[in-house]
């Protein structure tokens, strides 16, 4: 077990070197870490995706930029995480090697450290390859956090960019069309690309789309700001590869898993500055306005194409399982 | 899966009252925290216990135990845990609202808060029933963290009571021996009853005596203190049931996991203090000095009843999978 373990250390590529932790290493069975804020934020999210390695990244991708985004959209800067491995025994090491340097590598992008880790082996057959789960905390960095019912009437509706390429990727793999669209799931941790947005005061709420996709995050935006969300279908970005995808499998976009996507209420006044900082990062460059919040009971309307208006439902989850 | 969210969050009694908890509820997606200290401890778990019950606790028991005792045992009050549950499709409700009972209440016994959580369904076949990841977080109560390092020569060894009945409890039911035994797990978290104990000045190191025994831990705090550990066999108190267990079997009580004790070197000026507050507890009740730090290179020394000398070696690790 402890072969295994310098084995993930290295390939994650730890170091003892950060000032941060100032008492005991990663020898000891936890971190201590000085904290200046009083206002941490704490998250935590499971990884399960099947197949681990898809189109465009692997279960090590998801396992840092869905906590790191699962903060940022917080208001938060994310600092520290834990890993905690579980591992089916025979599961072949060279594959654990990429998964720990994907990890380590998005790690050291996002600005957060691995703190404290554990990894448990399952006997063949009992575990279907391999499942993460990441803690992280992090730091308010706004006066007031972001939160999902700040929205008012009048604010503009942002996407960071085209919606359901991570579900749309990995379904694709899946059902074996992968080859002929080629589409990359978007996987990626958008945490320090977004910090101007996250830190400008028009910015009021922000989810990452991910589980539910486009229709389940601005379903809770609406609900919890007790607001009407109305988007103009067309102004929707969705990448021709996934709608194809969507459309072969008989699969509705706006229920598809992001990984590397955020939507916004942002104040009317601050739209066009915002979207300027999301367009101005590789992450953000097709973001879009894609509406408004109006008043009326909380309900999501879309105003398609042909010139009418469909009520989105919030989807019961996501279409398949095991998506991140 | 909603459903399934709030089934988990009544069954362990989450609440929305705690004025800790600042920011956003629960129902967005991370908890915002006020920390007024610098020294934050942070730590993380995997648990994969087959089976998920057992004779003396569940799954649930071990998720917040061993969260509570690692922290516990770096000089820590634990103060926050993340719960990420996996559970395969099929798991009987009904198990898994016992599970949460059990964590619901052991979380509420030993002060925690549990302030963000994650739930993964996996399909059937390729999970084998339930793992838990607990992350948590604590402040360090003690002017300098415990730390496996800081042993001197002539500290006493004290164990906080019988060794190996987690382990010993979980094998006797795997193996069918334990109707005749009636051994149940040790498994407890040992905050705040130890928290005198934590704080005693007197106190250096502690270790929880999991993974690989009570050989694990002495063989860690010599190596890491430089010195011989010398313990008189006689001394080490096991209970004849795991005895008993452990000769069926053929295994060596001093390699098998606890999840209710620790191992501590303490000043031999504080040594019999401290060993009365551990004895005034009911976890602490079994105590016993056990042996010595010695001059030396780093070596477990046991000396036996028939007045020899054997080296402890490190066990490779536990001698069976998913005890933990």
């Amino acid at each position: 077990m402890d072969l295994l373990i310098k084995f993930i250390g290295e390939k994650i590529g730890l170091g003892n070197s950060d000032e941060d932790i100032v008492g005991p290493t990663d020898m000891d069975d936890s971190a201590v870490i000085k904290m200046s804020s009083d206002r941490i934020v704490i998250t935590t999210d499971g990884h399960t995706v099947d197949p681990v390695f898809f189109p465009g990244g692997n279960i090590g991708d998801l396992a840092i930029a869905g906590t790191v985004n699962d903060l940022m959209v917080m208001g938060c800067q994310p600092l520290y995480l834990t890993l905690s491995m579980i591992i089916e025994e025979g599961f072949p090491f060279e594959r654990l090697g990429e998964i720990c340097s994907t990890i380590g590598d998005l790690a050291r992008k996002s600005g957060v450290r691995i703190v404290a880790g554990d990894t448990k082996v399952m006997p063949k057959g009992s575990l279907n390859n391999i499942v993460l789960t990441t803690a992280g905390v992090g730091v308010i960095r706004r006066e007031v956090p972001l939160q999902d019912s700040k929205g008012v009437s009048g604010d503009v509706v942002i996407v960071s960019g085209t919606i359901g390429d991570h579900g749309a990727a990995l379904m694709a793999r899946r059902e074996g069309i992968d080859l002929e669209t080629n589409l990359p799931s978007d996987v990626r941790p958008l945490w320090p690309d977004f910090k101007d947005v996250v830190l400008h005061p028009g910015v009021r709420s922000m989810k990452d789309v991910t589980r539910g996709g486009l229709a389940s995050a601005l379903s809770e935006l609406s609900t919890k700001s007790g607001l009407v969300i109305e988007v103009i279908e067309d102004r929707i970005p969705v990448d021709p590869r996934s709608k194809a995808i969507c459309d072969i499998l008989g699969l509705e976009p706006l229920e598809i898993s992001s990984e590397g996507k955020v939507v916004m209420l942002c104040s009317k006044a601050s739209a066009e500055e915002v979207l300027g900082l999301l367009k101005s990062t590789d992450a953000g460059k097709n973001a879009k306005i894609i509406g408004e919040l109006i008043e009326g009971p909380p309900e999501v309307h879309v105003k398609t194409n042909v010139g009418g208006t469909r009520l989105l439902d919030k989807p019961y989850g996501e279409p398949i399982p095991r998506v991140c």
